[in-house]
């Protein structure tokens, strides 16, 4: 008989644990979820919150939803990151693509898969790691599902709502706008260098990669200053705009002097050997955001790295200092 | 360097196939997103579909929303189901969620976990059994992830609106309340029975396994004829019904002579040995919908199976002709 999922559902059943590293399989499911969902506190939006078949959400405006799913030994690897860390990352990454739209995240729900013998301290980690990034990104955990499985697997669908603002999309970046971000850029990849190496140091960076610090509220900051284009550096601040040059039909020219080496970036570049470029322009999981705004529109609190071009004969992709850029890895194809 | 997740993009590149049996390794990941997303339909509601950092949906009323997760060798295997079947099932299974709160469903997301070894044609295939039961329940696919993993795991959030009405909760029972259901009870757990035990047929139990067949609409047939209480089936009947005894504080008495047996579980249970009751009464994963209603209140189309009774004094529960259930799996603890 193969075991079933569940949804979550607060029932009232007491934990039997004898211990903290008492296991997923020894405890059983529905103790599990009641320990989860106990301590969750319910937004003044939600008017029904885990422990019925569906969660029931206002929207004010029109949903914004995205999902993504972060796999073990794919996304993260249980000996660089912590159990918290896995749990904020994984919100930090869903409620960054609700951000990327100029819209305002309000809910995500989280459907858990763990091997039986997690231990329940593991989960308890986790979730402290979900509900402290929820808290810093403003938004509620309104449900979610756990299951067994051969391997941990956390997929997060984020939730936003628009307020009667138009959304901001990959398509509408003009010749003459400026390219602008807020966030971090090439921090994380760059703690991915060390860790891959086996070591712990510059923390800073290790930390950058463990935990993307994301600018929370700079979706709608953008949004109120007209951004004309609007994305998440999940994939690296090339790759990202080269989805924004192909929509819109346009060269993001990036301006190399406005794009300073931070310390720890240039000291982890040295001991590696690589071009700390690299890590700013191909480096993703940082979250930061990267958008083009009029003259006179950008916020004051995000940093101007480039203009967009018109294309004048050439493909649309992204320029450093009106060449294509060509580093360690060949990025040739933007 | 750990290869990243990406966001379902329609980014413009030509498929590289050489054959349909090349997998996804070798045809890389954003040709793969591009092949599913190319043939989606949009529906009235969506004003952005995939192929931007989230999908945006106008909701009418609140907004309901389920996450579930199925993964391979838990909630099924390939020997068992085409890839098709996994894609048919993981979306009846979300949109049932979203149905059991007497609510309209609309859209759902999903995000896709699967070995780099798996080929292109699986991914076809189950891309068709998504696409058609989206089309059978009537709802959007908006957005979904794809990410490399060691098994495959399939997680559906389902979204839907209130469109002004009430949802129906699991705690609104009354004692007086008549229980009935529609769909089917017991036919997937005949149908696993059959499996596990190395056959195919009956055929009818068999498909019943590989593709619930939800009565997509019961949902907001029950809301409208003011139901009390709502659930669908996915862990059993009387597991289910328990949902709703606890939080309703009733008991909820079945009548066995309400509770026909099919033939095709009449001839499982004897081909198995087993009590055919365990089928209607234990048996998940049908997606049937149960509730109650008033006296003169259950749609036409929904079959009166029991009554809800005051606890007097009893521990709420569920009960078969006045009497706790103890079949061959012992409930006692319902």
């Amino acid at each position: 008989m193969l075991p079933r999922g569940f949804a979550a559902e607060g029932v009232d059943c007491g934990i039997r644990l004898t211990g903290m590293n008492a296991t997923l399989a020894e405890v059983g499911e529905f103790p599990i979820i009641d320990r989860i969902t106990k301590g969750l506190v319910r937004g003044p939006g939600v008017s029904v919150g885990p422990g019925d078949d569906a969660a029931v959400v206002s929207v004010d405006g029109s949903l914004v939803v995205s999902t993504d799913v972060m796999n073990e030994n794919v996304h993260f690897r249980m000996d660089w990151c912590s159990p918290s860390d896995v749990g904020r990352r994984c919100i930090a990454a869903g409620v960054g693509d609700i951000e990327a739209m100029g819209a305002i995240p309000t809910a995500v729900v989280v459907a858990l898969s763990l091997p039986s013998i997690t231990e329940v301290s593991w989960i308890d980690k986790f979730m402290e790691g979900v509900t402290s990034e929820c808290e810093a990104a403003n938004v509620c955990l309104v449900g979610g599902d756990l299951s067994s499985a051969s391997m941990i697997s956390v997929a997060v669908t984020a939730m936003g709502e628009t307020r009667g603002r138009s959304v901001i999309h990959r398509g509408g970046a003009q010749a003459g706008d400026l390219i602008a971000y807020k966030g971090r850029l090439g921090w994380a990849s760059a703690g991915l260098a060390v860790l891959s190496r086996g070591f712990r140091s510059p923390r800073a960076v290790v930390s950058a990669y463990q935990v993307p610090k994301v600018a929370y509220g700079a979706g709608i900051e953008a949004a109120r200053n007209g951004a004309s284009s609007l994305i998440d550096t999940s994939d690296g601040l090339v790759a990202d705009l080269g989805h924004i040059a192909r929509r819109s039909s346009v060269i993001m020219d990036l301006d190399s002097k406005a794009l300073p080496i931070a310390e720890p970036l240039a000291a982890v570049a040295q001991a590696t050997g690589k071009n700390p470029m690299e890590f700013l322009l191909a480096g993703g999981e940082d979250h930061a955001l990267v958008g083009t705004f009029s003259l006179g529109q950008v916020p004051q609190s995000w940093t101007v790295i480039g203009r967009v071009e018109p294309l004048t004969g050439r493909d649309p992709g992204v320029y450093l200092d009106g060449e294509q850029w060509v580093g360690e890895r060949g990025w040739t194809h933007f």
